[in-house]
């Protein structure tokens, strides 16, 4: 419904009555609620513009989903026939080995890409040994390299993260680093801070970090917080120091 | 900035000066131009809703452009030391085989994985035969399968749009019509129409019938209707029927 037609004479000559002021309400062409003045947005032809703005960006977004549809590979354990190299967890002796190919695992991953290009023990025995790490959690990780999707809980999360570090798989990273962030709560901030520390996560470490700083009074009282200290005091020395330091602006700017 | 406050005391009490109708005068807040009550859009909140979707928009296509990145494959051809397979264009016998991986054509096309699946001659020879193709055309349409780009013209895109359908890779198919569609003018419309028909292009055939129909007292004149009379007579009788048939319905409606 277009917006009611404020003309000169509307506008102009007014008395003062109530039912005059009716003549400067406006109906929203989003919401089709009535708005005054004090209330207005955008002018019809912003409006028109942001709408087909956002027609392109859910065109944008359509074609990006199929494409995404398309690159992504099946599983290798659905079909290991092809399969050219396999992935064995050293830890889990009773483990089957996880099938892959060579040429996913190098697009994926420069370490594997390395370690394959190279003349290695890798490559000649087309075994892949991976320590500290479940068959579970090894299988989750090939299955993300062929599907760049991963059913996460707290635990798999922190698990990928570790092997995305080690084989340099950025995008996995960033995956479990925001399934992490998107988790956070006050109990996991001391250990999720000590984790993105230890294994290079600048989004997660902020994060914690503003979450431990928001309830400082009760840093001490947190579970890990005393096995931090006893584990790796330099950390929390950080945590204080940032407070003590973020006290001392806020004081300056007052 | 936001808009200018219109109070009660400016609303009524006018006297009609032109001064006074300044008061009815509010600034956009995306644009940040003047506007009067005729030209109004939408209410504050529906402004911000709005902004806060476009955000949210553009964050999941920098989502999705980064799975698209991460799932991209270099194409074989860059280190064909893992291929597995190669695809060869039979009608062009100087050209060098085209490495590729048993994988990746199964998971891209369904005429490949059947070939490759089950115990066909192309499977134990691994080497795929294909007809009434170029090399270049053949190395466009592999790199395609890893990459989801390729680098099209007119003649291009229809050679690999044969492909798509030959072995029903759907993104491919539909990656080319659109650049057709994008590139169609009258004097393509004809040779456009008769080439959607033969390889069941749906959008391609309505986009250059609509082109077609738009101009019909020069239908006869198109370089391309000779050639579809004698080679497809039926093609140019439908042409004709959909042209009449729009034309009785316009008149019904009048």
């Amino acid at each position: 419904m277009p917006p009611r037609r404020c003309t000169a004479s509307a506008a102009a000559g007014q008395t003062g009555s109530d039912s005059d002021l009716d003549e400067f309400i406006m109906r929203c062409l989003s919401c089709e609620e009535q708005y005054d003045m004090d209330d207005a947005g955008t002018c019809r032809e912003c409006y028109q513009e942001a709408n087909e703005a956002e027609e392109e960006l859910r065109l944008e977004i359509d074609d990006l989903k199929s494409k995404v549809s398309f690159l992504t590979l099946s599983s290798p354990t659905l079909n290991p026939s092809t399969a050219d190299i396999v992935l064995v967890p050293v830890d889990d002796s009773d483990a089957a080995p996880i099938p892959a190919h060579k040429h996913v695992l190098s697009c994926r991953s420069p370490v594997f890409n390395a370690m394959l290009e190279n003349d290695m023990e890798e490559r000649r025995s087309g075994t892949i040994k991976i320590s500290d790490v479940s068959h579970d959690t090894l299988c989750a990780f090939v299955n993300y390299l062929y599907t760049a999707e991963a059913s996460l809980d707290n635990q798999m999360a922190c698990n990928l993260l570790v092997l995305g570090e080690k084989y340099q798989v950025k995008h996995l990273k960033t995956y479990c680093e925001k399934y992490l962030i998107a988790k956070m709560n006050w109990n996991k901030a001391i250990a999720n801070y000590a984790f993105a520390y230890q294994y290079n996560c600048k989004q997660l470490r902020s994060a914690s970090l503003a979450v431990i700083l928001d309830k400082m009074d009760l840093f001490t009282q947190n579970e890990y917080y005393a096995e931090l200290v006893d584990t790796n005091p330099r950390l929390v020395v950080e945590i204080y120091e940032t407070y003590i330091g973020k006290q001392l602006n806020t004081a300056g700017t007052l």
